[in-house]
């Protein structure tokens, strides 16, 4: 049975998930809208294949009966306002999911807003996949293979065909669909999503203050800091426009998070001539043996 | 002219190193002898072919006129003990060299021990290659292939034939031979390489202590984390032994290059939530811009 698709937002995600949606056979005779803020992203997208037609404007996503399931693909804050947008609008058979980085803020909203008598179905979600620059421009068909697609269900949400269709079509494309609390998704990714990306910002602002402007500087530094410097601070180049959505919408645990690792970072520059620096060492290599028995070679190859 | 080169640490720079001499043509009627205070490793090099011969002993490497070239590569506190064994026992017609990662207080020691008369030439050297795991059984032919090879040249040195020899020889294997200050190599090694090294064991330890031990968490970290939490946390692995003495050598640099990252850390935190954020992520994405023009493609796709 055709099913329409509405993907609000066709940047790298949005992109990349209706390129992976219409490559699936049971795919073929549904259909997939699209709109963006950006017009050259949605006409990025459509040129690309990512969806079968464009909407012009953002009332054209709020006419009634659009579609069956709605993709909100934008960063936090306008998966929000689109959230108060759609739900007047929509009715008991349409679904409405997302992709938002954090949940507690969304989920708290989606319960004042939908899964009740005569309102849309809400199921918050977010794709484990992504790059350090985002747009249409780099999607990729396969962009959740293998990746984790996060869940976290409202306990009040009614059994419902339209959010269990959608689990299947996710991992349709391969992705693992793994449920989680909402509160947990967001302190558990303060500490290994969000606090990489800060500390990887820090530390690029940081060298780009002392060495930047300088090619003989910057070469050297190239030449110096080799790999370990790279993948230290790639997501340096991570847009503040999605990142901003994130700090405002998860501050307390991010904040506690970082406050951790600055009290952690004293602690070593105050013992390295001690022993004390050995423990350190020692722990982290426990951290790391234990996550390279979980990483899955066949997942790093395609990294 | 055959040379006769010592490799005194057969881990997996000097396996590497022993690999990569005994691939070119110009080192077949060469010898490479070498030592390691472990069994296992030296025995690991012999068996892959890194070296030609092992010294039984450490007694054995200061037998008088063993050796044209001695490669000291061992972290950098035995390579200091290895420049005061060695002095008395060499002359003029021999050469030391070293791998070590801090170059400031190998410089002063070489200054009082060699290049002068009667006395062993020195030429401090620091590939830019490694992995964040040692050991002979992960050395490679091609470790140093594209890699930049840091030298600094003591000014007092007397030209030296087999100072110039050994240039040559490092970048037949590949590597490109770059002059630097040793107290300039140290200060910049210092915000490149030891403070993203810093981070990541911090960063590391910090979620082996919040997360560890529980397979349940570990699992979520992984599924959660992915490539950003991978990246930022690889070099958790690094082994103690080696960065106590990049950390004793180089001390206050270092010192400072973390208290740097405390207080950038510390700011980001004090504005989650306000527009000095996106300060911060426009700084770091003018650093990457930067270094993502200076990255070689080539280099990149063979990490």
């Amino acid at each position: 049975m055709g099913m329409r698709v509405c993907i609000v937002g066709t940047g790298l995600i949005g992109a990349s998930l209706g390129l992976a949606l219409k490559s699936l056979d049971e795919m073929q005779d549904s259909e997939i809208l699209g709109w963006d803020a950006s017009l050259f992203e949605l006409e990025k997208a459509c040129e690309m294949g990512a969806i079968d037609s464009q909407l012009p404007s953002a009332e054209d996503v709020l006419r009634p009966g659009l579609a069956d399931v709605y993709v909100l693909a934008t960063p936090v804050l306008p998966i929000m306002d689109w959230m108060q947008r759609l739900a007047p609008v929509l009715g008991e058979a349409q679904l409405v999911t997302d992709v938002g980085s954090t949940k507690r803020e969304i989920a708290a909203l989606a319960s004042t807003l939908y899964n009740g008598p005569g309102q849309a179905a809400f199921l918050p979600g977010h794709p484990m996949a992504g790059k350090e620059s985002g747009g249409a421009a780099l999607a990729q068909v396969d962009l959740f293979d293998r990746a984790t697609w996060l869940f976290t269900p409202m306990p009040e949400a009614r059994p419902d065909a339209l959010s269990a269709r959608w689990r299947a079509l996710v991992e349709d494309l391969g992705a693992r669909a793994v449920d989680i609390d909402a509160e947990r998704h967001d302190d558990v990714c303060a500490y290994v999503s969000h606090l990489p990306q800060m500390l990887s910002t820090a530390l690029a602002a940081l060298l780009e203050d002392k060495f930047g402007g300088d090619p003989t500087d910057m070469a050297a530094l190239q030449a110096i800091g080799g790999r370990a410097l790279r993948e230290t601070t790639r997501l340096g180049a991570s847009p503040y426009s999605m990142w901003r959505d994130i700090a405002l919408t998860n501050t307390a645990p991010l904040a506690e998070a970082v406050h951790m690792l600055e009290q952690r970072l004293a602690h070593m520059r105050e013992n390295l001539r001690t022993p004390e620096l050995r423990a350190e060492f020692s722990t982290a290599n426990g951290f790391r043996a234990e996550q390279r028995q979980k990483e899955n070679p066949a997942t790093r190859a395609s990294e």
